[in-house]
């Protein structure tokens, strides 16, 4: 598989995945990129575009298999097997997230939660023992996690990303609200609910 | 203010206004598109571009000045008044998004909660009594709240978003995972950590 596919692109995959998936519920065998179009608010054009990046996955009149379909982004997306996750910090978006019942649909589960806060290591999280931070490096390099849910504060976010980095973890998901330096190779995605609204908030008025 | 400003530029600018005032909080009076874009992983050259879309915000030689940017960024993100906002959805999302310190700095708070459960209806979740979602129209008509954070689970939220929207709602941040259908004038941000999750791990390869 080609790296130098646009991050925009693999953006949009899930986004397909997720809409063939709720297509398939209804019983779906075909959708074609007009159907896909008006689910995701995207051009057919757009849609048939994206996909060709990974060869010939419909067929000109019959349009996409759902089932074909959903199993090739799942090749593509690396979602042949459950990712295990760790969280760090037990706060209340942490709790949130080790409660998300949809993960484990999408190929993922949290097995590892850690904490610096005394009061909360070794109590238990959606059925997880929060483990100290302090173990952390060397948790996550016996257990092979790829994956970390970074949200602690944004003041100890970075040293926190570091010590990840260190310990092999690939991809890191930071709720904290500031921006993280990683070297090349791991690769991070922000969520942060107040940009969100800041945008929204601008077609206020 | 011209509403032609494409919603990607619009996007970045709570990653400025962030950025901006963590550089604020270390005492420094003046940035720089170079400063900025290390910070954000973005070139200078796409930075004064942004920027210049609301008038000459900068010097040459100088640079930008902080304090100025971050008010005429409030201004233009209509972050003078801080807005309120209603949950929808009284879970594990909903309850991390009530106690979410980071919001009134940001210019936002959660004044109301709806829930459809007669076990969590007249309960308080970070202060605020949970209201039964029969009453959802008529308080969001009386208390002109503009903005509701979306929470329930996705077989539900296209009708939710409907009732929100009948309401006079004009923004929505969708925590369900699902695509909402709104009329023009009304906008959407969808926050589905799984979404990143499966971007994240097609890098892992």
């Amino acid at each position: 598989m080609s790296q130098e596919i646009p991050e925009i692109i693999i953006g949009r995959l899930p986004l397909y995945l997720r809409a063939l998936k709720r297509l398939k519920m209804t019983g779906q065998g075909y959708t074609s990129s007009k159907e896909l179009g008006e689910v995701l608010n995207l051009s057919p054009a757009q849609i048939r575009k994206d996909l060709s990046q990974f060869g010939e996955l419909g067929t000109r009149g019959q349009g996409y298999q759902i089932k074909f379909l959903i199993n090739k982004l799942h090749q593509i997306l690396n979602l042949e097997r459950t990712h295990d996750m760790a969280i760090v910090g037990a706060g209340d978006v942490g709790e949130a997230l080790a409660k998300y019942k949809n993960f484990i649909h999408c190929g993922f589960q949290v097995t590892t939660i850690f904490d610096n806060d005394e009061e909360k290591i070794g109590t238990k999280m959606s059925g997880i023992v929060v483990q100290n931070s302090a173990e952390m490096t060397r948790v996550i390099i016996e257990k092979e996690i790829e994956i970390a849910l970074l949200t602690t504060p944004a003041k100890s976010a970075q040293e926190v990303a570091d010590q990840l980095v260190k310990a092999g973890i690939k991809a890191i998901l930071n709720y904290a609200p500031i921006e993280l330096k990683v070297p090349e190779g791991v690769h991070v995605e922000h969520i942060d609910p107040a940009v969100h609204l800041q945008k929204l908030s601008y077609y206020l008025g």
